[in-house]
């Protein structure tokens, strides 16, 4: 199997998924050549802003693999991921993401992951969203709980 | 209510749950003053790499108004958000996000957004997990199909 068989496959999944009432978009995981699961957009569909394809595929093919590394893996997507889903898939760890549509075609469909890409690099205050520190004396003790913890499970 | 009550507050459930055997971290989402949800860490109690304390609280607030769009409701969070989280905040569109700790307190403690943060700003080729581009002339038809779909919803 190629990239461009799951590359196709990805995107024609993604194509249902609008006839669906979904978003335009689908990601696969693939494990040893084999599809693991499936993730299409369900934004609107579950009413949950997270529930793009890309994290929808992690958390399908985590269960599946009863574990929150997607190690050896390789995912594929119909779009090249919005910060969210990238973020995600640094915290899952797959080997390789290839993916189809740009940000600019997904731009002129409306879907403006530029504008979050900007945001990211601005400080917080300046941001959109405002990201307001609020300094406290405790904030650092869940850390120190965790560093004491015995049978912390690093991630 | 001020910030510093709710600050105080998700400080306390992060180190709670750690006991718990999750992560340091806790989110809570605040509608015209109440707690609407709770987020903790359980990425590794669930294997769910998705499951940081903001996206949990997120996700659970949205099922509770029924939405997808946090549209008047402010979110706290034991510290400052990752590069996912972040993402899923711009998704979800709260009015103020307000946070304890900083991106580097969780470095010292073993939390290194600081890395996924840079990797956000290389080429994706570049990228540790590399982000491959498969161009394919079908790329383009799930936005098409999602623009010639009358009852289409933007998010």
């Amino acid at each position: 199997m190629t990239p461009e068989y799951f590359i196709r496959k990805v995107i024609v999944s993604a194509q249902e998924n609008v006839r669906r009432g979904g978003g335009p978009f689908a990601a696969l995981v693939v494990h040893h050549g084999e599809i693991l699961a499936l993730g299409t957009n369900r934004v609107t569909t579950d009413n949950d802003p997270t529930a793009h394809a890309e994290i929808v595929a992690i958390r399908e093919a985590c269960r599946q693999l009863g574990h929150f590394q997607l190690t050896g893996c390789d995912l594929y997507t119909s779009c090249e991921p919005c910060p969210m889903c990238l973020g995600a898939i640094y915290w899952a760890r797959p080997a390789r993401v290839f993916y189809a549509a740009t940000r600019y075609e997904a731009a002129r469909a409306g879907f403006d992951d530029a504008f979050i890409y900007e945001e990211l690099t601005r400080p917080g205050p300046e941001r959109r969203i405002p990201l307001i520190h609020v300094p406290d004396e405790t904030a650092w003790m869940p850390f120190q709980a965790w560093l004491d913890h015995p049978d912390r499970k690093p991630y």
